[in-house]
């Protein structure tokens, strides 16, 4: 049988434009001579809806959108994601995919195991299927799971990375067990530093376990912060790895069951995926809200040099407009070097100083703050000048602010909300300021495109006088591996210091974390790429206290 | 029997802090002669722990704790909430209640019913309990019952204004049947408008149904966004309300069953209730992060005037600064009314003119603004200014920055991001600008204390040349019922036209809601008051295209 794998971008509740486009593959399939083609879960929709789901609106025009899919089915059948209605217990959902072949629905199948962990609510809209059973497509039995469904293999031990799996229910066992012959599993899976390599183990042990086949068929694109890879595979009866469609790009892939495929090699590269996940990120979000063009403050540093390289890389050097504002405290380099990053890119820059305004702002608070010492208040209005201004260009031109703060600044609030946190997407929110390092010297592998003058200087806020950032925070090494062991795997104090860190550095650390809880909670949206960013996905009281 | 309702506002993950209430109120009732004291739920951890339920140390730190109150018990019997480890199912844990006697946990009981739904996520953290069954305290069979547990009574009809609930056990029920005499609920349940009186009728109902005396214990205080109300109190067999604690404040109240009491009446009275909750929810918030005083900005506007009035109510005159921060734009009344409300409530005022500020933004912006026309660009310029002042007090003088915008701007993105919303508590965001006038003149009740002329004002945000929010807006009292009907309700647009409102102005206010998730999404925490605030409970994604 000729299978063809539709890994599309959808954007979400566009029922009309998802529509367009799975009717584009299904043509092009067709075409192709395909007598299955897949689409990923919820490909109506895309995921995550969220709460839209309440709106009965959208489950109704997702049904239509489904009905007049199923005509475009002939020969060729066609399995899609979508929701439908629990009309036994309301308003609950179930998480479906319908087979459709000759015009019709065939088959409706719900989801099983329904993640409700981390960024995932599934529990909240769905409810889960009670029986699994497979569909007879072409004379072979299909096993058709959604996503998690093949995920609780609980023969395999849990990697301590992943969130752990909690299920009773093994759903692909039952559908081996009434006769599946061949696993299709559609997904909305987003992409996390080192998940890959998981599910391929977890797939192929499947595969393995039962000597069968397996279609994965992956959403891709970004939603909000979740970046979906796509990466859609095939894997034979061997569980070898046959197919593997494009990685972070829509791509539609045709194989054939009865061919025979070289098997391939798969492996994770962090630096080339997470620089591609951000790429697409930047621009999905930009171009899914109607923009065109950003706009970045370039401080001279790290951050705001790699933000740009990579805004550069998703939306073309024309589209991205830095701007270097430079106050008394900055050095000589933060604008030369800006000068420089923005020449190598091909990007416009602006020069506006801050003085003037910062001078105006200590005039008219004078009088209030009583010749009290210079402290964090007056290094925040500076910040905040520089995103007032950001802002201003936003509002003018219709360009989105793209904020430059990284994940270890985050953590430990060194950051000046509706300052350098001013606004529309954090695009390294979710990266450690080791991996800003890490992925700035990639940019430049081939040649020097972030000037080698802001990769080796000491990082600064240069918010006062010879500012560094390691005169209040912990050497970045240091820092990053405790944040990871406290936001990522939720080890306890005692447990990190166990691990050879400085008791009094980890605990400061820790109550840092927590404290600036509030800042995070007024931050834009972030893009995730490990395994517990900050944002919908960790959910923290703000007023708390927690002793670690 | 002699029982105790200790009704305690609990800090969150305030395990030692907790700890202390509960070991007095405990005291308090054995000195009162009390046979039996009930806690709330959750009462060693507080109510909502979210994600802080993941690091292990907060569970064996509440458990510690347990074993300690345990001890506090002898004659006098207690009953607490906390959270168990699912041992059978880890990482899931047991939303308990334990009832502890002559020193020792007697027995532990699990929450049935898991709210997972508006600003509740207990699916994700629990399992639910598999059995039912009743206790036996000094000969007396007690159902012991959480929260959710009791409202599942299948033979009451839904009210459309709350969520609809969707469970296929009773746990009330179980009970009953397995011989339970008195039924005792322990809660957490956040305060929403209306909610009070389908509560009292629900478990009024149960009361009549089986004939059995109810005692439910309500948490009371303001954690995060939510404001819980207390109001706990004894139903007899009769299903009269015979003991009703303090709304919105810390309460120990003893009755005894033998005893006969005169019924009560109960009525719900919005006016009174959400200012109390309005009141409360800033002091908690406030004092809970540490703060004394807080700062807001007086723009001579009846939001800004009902929130000095709160703030003013809730922390003393003393710890409330109004600055007033007059433009080019701004009315003579601006700054007038607001130094009259500040005498009026005896807080501190300060006139800070934005102009010179204004001015030398706009100097610096000139080259590359090229002399376009006027827009919300220098609107927001303005608004961004004094946020930035606002702050600068916050960071100088560790006061925290109350936001004043109502629900019905922040619906429709009537606000500005770092301007008029930057701060840490937005006290009116889930009040429609209706009701913002409703609960001002009830502030006016006795006498004036916000000026009339600030009553009397057409709103305007003041930006520009003789602007009025109705040039932009639909009157408030069409705009809040169509916020209400789709946000709270989830309407349609085409029930909501069906309702007697312009088509135009449906479409278009949905759209604007939808389109200003972008700027909630950055809003600081707000109280909710409503049945959908927004905030934690309302997941919308901001990119996405859903079609009304």
């Amino acid at each position: 049988m000729k299978i063809a794998i539709a890994q599309i971008d959808p954007v979400i509740a566009d029922i009309s434009g998802n529509y367009q486009k799975i009717s584009k593959y299904v043509h092009q399939a067709i075409q192709q001579g395909a007598e299955l083609v897949i689409f990923p879960e919820m490909a109506t929709i895309g995921y995550p809806p969220m709460d839209l789901l309440e709106h009965k609106k959208l489950i109704d025009d997702n049904l239509k959108s489904l009905e007049i899919i199923a005509t475009l089915s002939n020969d060729c059948g066609i399995i899609c994601g979508y929701v439908d209605y629990d009309h036994d217990n309301p308003p609950m959902l179930f998480n479906a995919a319908a087979c459709m072949y000759k015009g019709q629905i065939q088959s409706k199948h719900y989801k099983t195991l329904l993640p409700t962990y981390d960024v995932f609510d599934e529990l909240r809209y769905f409810s889960p299927a009670s029986v699994q059973e497979p569909m007879k497509f072409k004379g072979v039995n299909i096993g058709l799971t959604i996503c998690e469904d093949i995920w609780n293999d609980m023969s395999i031990s849990e990697d301590s990375f992943m969130e752990y799996r909690r299920y009773n229910v093994d759903p692909v066992e039952n559908l081996i067990k009434k006769g599946a012959e061949f696993i299709v599993n559609i997904s909305a899976s987003p992409y996390v530093k080192g998940k890959n390599s998981i599910k391929w183990n977890t797939i192929q042990h499947v595969a393995k376990k039962y000597h069968v086949p397996i279609v994965y068929v992956n959403q891709v694109g970004c939603n909000d912060s979740l970046i979906f890879d796509g990466n859609s595979f095939v894997i034979d009866t061997k569980a070898n790895f046959i197919i593997m469609a494009k990685a972070f790009e829509e791509d539609c892939v045709i194989f054939d069951t009865a061919d025979t495929y070289k098997p391939l090699v798969c492996e994770e590269d962090f630096l080339s995926d997470i620089t591609n996940a951000l790429v697409l990120g930047i621009k999905d979000y930009v171009y899914k809200s109607g923009f065109n063009k950003v706009v970045l403050g370039l401080s001279g540093g790290i951050d705001s040099a790699l933000t740009a390289c990579l805004a550069a890389q998703a939306l073309g050097a024309d589209n991205v407009i830095g701007i270097t504002m430079p106050s008394v405290f900055s050095s000589k380099g933060s604008v030369e070097d800006s000068m420089a990053l923005a020449k190598n890119l091909g990007i416009t820059i602006h020069t506006i100083p801050i003085n003037d305004c910062y001078d105006t702002y200590l005039d008219i608070l004078k009088p209030y703050f009583n010749a009290l010492p210079f402290d964090s208040t007056e290094e925040n209005i500076q910040a905040r000048i520089r995103g007032n201004i950001l802002m201003g260009f936003s509002n003018k031109y219709g360009m989105l602010v793209l904020t430059t703060g990284n994940k270890s600044e985050l953590s430990m609030g060194y950051c000046t909300l509706y300052g350098d946190m001013a606004g529309g997407l954090a695009v390294l929110s979710d990266i450690p300021k080791t991996m800003v390092y890490a992925l700035s010297y990639y940019i430049n592998r081939d040649k020097e495109i972030i000037p080698q003058s802001i990769l080796e200087k000491a990082p600064s806020a240069e918010l006062r006088e010879n500012q560094k950032d390691q005169d209040t925070l912990p050497p970045y090494e240091i820092l990053d591996q405790i944040i990871e062991r406290y936001v990522e795997l939720k080890m306890s104090a005692e447990d990190i210091i166990n691990d050879g860190f400085d008791s009094s550095i980890v605990y400061n650390v820790l109550r840092t974390i927590d404290k600036n809880e509030y800042k995070r909670k007024q931050a834009p949206i972030g893009l995730k790429v490990t395994s517990k960013a900050f944002g919908v996905g960790r959910r923290i009281p703000i007023v708390q206290r927690f002793k670690h």
